[in-house]
């Protein structure tokens, strides 16, 4: 197995807190190295104690990074809605749109189609550093389409996600019961071979409570880890109903009261904020400060989407929340990074220590600090997935 | 003269307000191509009714629009400013920083540093499609260091601007008048052969309006446009000054009065919005709306600087205008591009017509629009300048 040492690494993030001592999470090391292995991270530390290795790579006095672990995303989709986002942008009315006019396109699609667009995005993303990256299904609403997205999706990833529960089906609209009877039966049956994940769209006109327990543990009891969307566009029970069930994440947290917060700071279910949804809908940010404050472990992913959230970029999301969320540049790409990985339930990706995959970002930057410094600029030189580089 | 068409693009941006006849000032064509013969376009149309050329690139339906013109950015500088930036964006206390940090650096840098790092950024500005951009000094305010600075400045760009008067210098904290006595003899005397334009930072604790008039007319003397920094930080003279001056442009207007925005409507001066800055120094927004309401050109820029806006990407403003200062996307687009223009009194770049730069993006996405619906992608798929493809 061969071996290769990136050295002249101004700033190495770790995500592993002993190495500086400083008390940062980040455990970063200047002038560092990072020897790979395979496919695995099998030292790091200053770049003057580097073992020999058979291929050498110079960062050049940039920073060196873990890749982004982007936890939630809705890619298994068609069309567009470009005339949508320019209406909503510009002041004009807009009849129809949301998430409907998705699954009627994506319903409307072939295999081939939708497997394109999803090479697509998985490959912009990972050229924006994204090394691993969590999809949904969610715009088939039918037990066979919701089925083919979760297979389309599983070619491109491991980290699949079953939300036949995004809005009711559109032949529900007048039975929502039988919908959820649908999801919770024949559809579940159908889609948790696929999937290692369910989660459902907990929101005033989607999903109430009962609704979202009823899926969810339903999905468990087939072998399926749950995670929630919750309290988004209002308060509501996502937040604690995810706490209680001890999923992996609740997602978006726009709304929530101090028991959320406590919920949240009391369990084991991170807290995954979407800042590209409130970019893109103009809506009131979360309030990540306040979670960090009372303990709560914060994950920052795209959300990627065609309706509400239609960026890949992981460092556009890290400076949106620097600049309107409170966080500070380290604490923001610690959520990128080793908090995706922990709304994913996953201790091998998100941190550059033994052990870890070799999923690696270069930046045409001396530090981690650029993604926040630099916004809009596209800082990514080099991406590593599982020790081959890719970009 | 070789030529070579650029066809199957599925929106063309002209920025010519008749073809489409929508009395959108983008003049968008669908199914269109444009036709480059040397370094000018010299056909745009449908891509049927194209004329046959030596040469043909396929677009691939995706949008070409003109480079972008990115009219006020500080690139003659060394050092940055990430540990300024981090104690602000993370609620540390920082001493000193500011202006003087980044005048310190370029002082003792070398030519070949400063030089190094001017390529850097314009080369990292034309990837993300700006192919005409304007810069300053600004950094030296001694006439050695500020007439460096241009000479620099001047290998890179027709469009260079004299900012003896960004602070007074350190060396004058004592005796302003002084320091503006010098900035309007000797040091105007030395930097006038190497620049286009004059400007000025007219704010409190820079430079007031008496000030501010007395560098700008002694600039316009020795033959240099004015152009003007002003009502960023406070309301002001800057704005009123810049039109009684007939200024191509006054940029920042973040602070306007109805007086302000009234001598705008009235006169030929551009406002130049720099949403950058607001951005990264958690500002308040400049408002868009009222002044294209008031019938005010408004440009879109950068205000690429290692201090308040360390973006070079005119996309993300473009974005950011979208969402926080109440452009439309068609508005925004056409105020990187033919705002730009305007704000340096240019009609050779910021359209794509006959008798123009062929300077173009290509777009990895169908339409302009996307440049706003899906923020912080890096959309710029190719590049023209000159009639020459160098992305
Ligand atoms: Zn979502
Ligand atoms: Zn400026």
């Amino acid at each position: 197995m061969s071996s290769t040492v990136i050295s002249n690494i101004a700033t190495l993030v770790t995500n592993d807190p002993s190495p500086d001592g400083s008390g940062s999470p980040l455990g970063t090391v200047r002038d560092a190295a990072v020897v790979i292995e395979g496919d695995r991270v099998v030292w790091t530390g200053e770049s003057r104690k580097a073992p020999a290795t058979d291929n050498r790579v110079d960062a050049a006095g940039r920073a060196v990074l873990p890749g982004f672990v982007d936890s939630h995303s809705h890619l298994v989709f068609a069309g567009d809605r470009t005339e949508e986002f320019n209406a909503r942008m510009s002041g004009r009315p807009y009849g129809a749109g949301g998430i409907r006019t998705t699954v009627a396109a994506t319903r409307a699609a072939s295999d081939a189609e939708l497997e394109a667009n999803l090479t697509r995005f998985v490959t912009e993303a990972l050229r924006q550093g994204t090394t691993t990256l969590e999809t949904k299904s969610g715009y088939g609403l039918s037990t066979g389409e919701e089925a083919r997205a979760l297979r389309l999706a599983a070619r491109h990833t491991d980290e699949v996600t079953f939300l036949g529960a995004h809005i009711v089906a559109p032949e529900y609209a007048d039975d929502p019961a039988a919908y959820v009877e649908l999801v919770t039966g024949e559809m579940l049956d159908a889609c948790a071979p696929h999937a290692r994940w369910i989660d459902v769209f907990c929101e005033q006109g989607a999903f109430d409570g009962d609704q979202a327990r009823a899926i969810l543990t339903a999905g468990r009891a087939k072998g399926l880890r749950p995670r929630v969307h919750a309290n988004q566009l209002s308060y509501g029970p996502g937040v604690r109903l995810a706490v209680e069930l001890d999923a992996a994440s609740a997602d978006h947290c726009t709304h929530l009261t101090d028991a959320d917060v406590d919920a949240l700071a009391g369990g084991n279910t991170v807290a995954t904020l979407l800042p590209g949804a409130e970019f893109s809908t103009r809506a009131e940010w979360p309030d990540a400060r306040r979670l960090l404050d009372a303990g709560v472990t914060v994950a920052l992913s795209t959300d990627c989407n065609p309706g509400s959230s239609f960026t890949s970029s992981v460092p556009f999301c890290i400076a949106l929340a620097v600049r309107d969320m409170g966080m500070t540049p380290d604490e923001a790409v610690w959520s990128a990074t080793a908090g995706g990985a922990a709304a994913l339930r996953r201790d091998d990706v998100g941190r550059l220590t033994p052990g870890a995959y070799a999923d690696l970002v270069l930046l045409d930057a001396p530090s981690h600090v650029h993604l926040a410094y630099r916004p809009g600029v596209p800082l990514v030189a080099g991406v590593w997935r599982r020790g081959v580089r890719v970009v």
